[in-house]
């Protein structure tokens, strides 16, 4: 956290800035190791260019920041304490110019905003989340480790969703086996709404887990994460329940050959976007092109997705450390959709494979 | 939702206010019957004082709004468009008093906010919340209904949890039990991270279930609810595991006792503030005051924490139709903590109790 905090800091001083204040969940995690869900409670992290940062949080709260190793200063209110008093009365102490002020622009509500504005009514707000994006994009080996254990889970949730799979079961069904076994293995989050969609259902990227029962000739889309240690994981097959058609095996063959080509350009110094353009080209060459409708991927970390976006249009260059999920997607109406997503991480060379579930095509009888 | 609609027309008369912004997907739900989690996408309704209202989302999410029954004008857009651009052209076409705008204050990020004020720079910008919070308070019968549904499937929640009581099992054992239940009922999402909490942690109101096994002597506290139709239930039920002490004993006693005569207050007219002291009263005359360290309850709806705030010092009048939870609960660090929470909504003459699972200390074998 201290190279991190470091790193902060000095953005802060090269841009001008007074100070910073940090107020969502991943990024306060991300700099303090301190992971809280507040929600109306205010908790905010406050960093500057050379004096030491403080976290103010709820009394009761205390406590968890220490144990998280939060070992600097906290300033803790109760219930019946105005925490915006505390921070100006602690800003004020501190002889900082006020002319920049940096917060996280797409987290913080304008209710809190106005606040500020109130507070420091000359200062220009500049947004935090244009660095700390940036910082949280590559991994270092702690961070790597994690996401490795994550998407070994993932990978597990994947095979227990597939020997769940029977006749007369429901999308539910399967969907509750995964998760109750997962928890079984101390997992308390999913790090988003598990997907087991069947048949028809398959063609919507954005489909929703229901009642309907599985039935023999249906492709069954898994796509879910676990949440562990703060950090997620992501991880998308498809299978065949009973015989599929050809043109559904058709479909299939044409993502697991765009999704491994996606992955085979990848290594340090590449454009991002030239990753979906390789797919893309792909799917197009085989007449998918108009069922392809979502960018190849997206970063992965503390949030399920974060930068880089994994899009067509992305310039920057691939850089070890980076984080990120590969996912094409074909999704042909009244026919069927097949998605395959793995996680990866940049290596000097190339990139390491997260997930590792197989991805041929597996016919479940 | 066309008489939702109409109140919130009204008021944007009675306070001389253009047109109101929602972009929270409760109040977004609450206002169109259309329930969507739009992430960094854009959706907006847009309401204004005569003029027809309209959604802005987008194009793939066109067909589900449909669906959930907006039939009025919707403005989609691909993800090459920009949507403020086209929410500006909109707006531009009608011939509006853009002196006041109504905005969520406390859901709207700076960012979106500040795309708003350069559009309008001369704009005064007023929290909707204030209105819609207030509408949403006040539940009528199709909303008690699903209320009702949702409380029923609580308490199967708890029964199930109950059953799967067993020494040798861990927190997250029975917990994913549970859900896996519920999601075999068709419960696609529980309207927060369910708890449950054995021995020690019990004293702990925000304690995390873990894999620590549950051990005879226990004391066993369940906190859950489901999401049905977009509205939540929230119970707690605390259980014996095996023989308890006679302080624990008495700690349930005196968290019942005080529940129970909360609930006995609760009819049309009096004020909110005053539940809660006839709650705290109880347990501070039985020597355990300052281990009720929260409020006695919430309001409940598509919310799962919604007004009214059911503190102490909340002088509203309770009125028919308001739905909220009751429930104390005594934290006693090394001795175990008890909460008994129940949902009810306000009848002409008292109150509905909706979830019905015992209250009777319950010892489990």
């Amino acid at each position: 956290m201290a190279k991190r905090l470091e790193l902060v800091a000095h953005w802060l001083k090269e841009k001008d800035i007074g100070f910073c204040m940090i107020t969502s969940s991943p990024n306060l995690f991300y700099l303090s190791g301190f992971y809280t869900e507040p929600h109306e409670r205010v908790v905010a992290l406050f960093i500057f260019q050379e004096e030491e940062p403080f976290l103010v949080c709820p009394n009761m709260e205390v406590p968890e920041a220490r144990n998280a190793g939060w070992s600097q200063e906290i300033i803790g209110f109760s219930d019946t304490d105005d925490p915006w008093e505390l921070i100006a009365k602690a800003l004020n102490k501190r002889n900082l110019s006020k002319d920049n002020i940096a917060i996280e622009k797409d987290h913080l509500l304008v209710s809190r905003y106005e606040k500020l504005v109130f507070m420091f009514p000359d200062s220009h707000f500049i947004s935090a989340e244009e660095k700390i994006n940036m910082l949280r994009m590559v991994k270092d080996e702690a961070e790597i480790s994690v996401l490795r254990q994550a998407a070994e889970l993932a990978d597990y949730g994947v095979e227990i969703g597939l020997q769940a799979l029977a006749e007369g079961k429901s999308e539910l069904d399967v969907l509750g086996t995964i998760e109750f076994e997962l928890k079984k293995k101390g997992i308390r989050q999913m790090s988003f709404d598990t997907m087991v969609l069947t048949g028809p259902k398959t063609a919507s990227p954005h489909g929703k887990p229901g009642k309907n029962k599985i039935q023999r000739g249906d492709l069954v889309l898994f796509d879910l994460g676990v949440v562990l240690d703060g950090y997620c994981s992501d991880i998308t097959r498809t299978v065949a329940f009973g015989n599929v058609s050809e043109e559904q095996r058709a479909v299939y063959e044409t993502v697991l050959k765009a999704q491994k080509a996606a992955i085979d350009v990848c290594k340090p110094g590449i454009i991002v976007g030239s990753i979906d353009q390789t797919a893309r080209n792909i799917i197009s060459q085989s007449g998918y092109g108009e069922y392809f409708t979502h960018r190849i991927g997206h970063g992965l970390g503390i949030d399920v997705h974060e930068f880089p976006s994994m899009n067509a249009s992305n310039s920057m260059l691939l850089e070890r450390g980076m984080a990120f999920t590969i996912e094409p997607g074909i999704y042909v109406p009244n026919v069927g959709g097949v998605r395959i997503e793995d996680d990866l991480v940049v290596t000097d060379t190339g990139v390491e494979i997260l997930t590792k579930y197989p991805k041929e095509l597996q016919t479940v009888k």
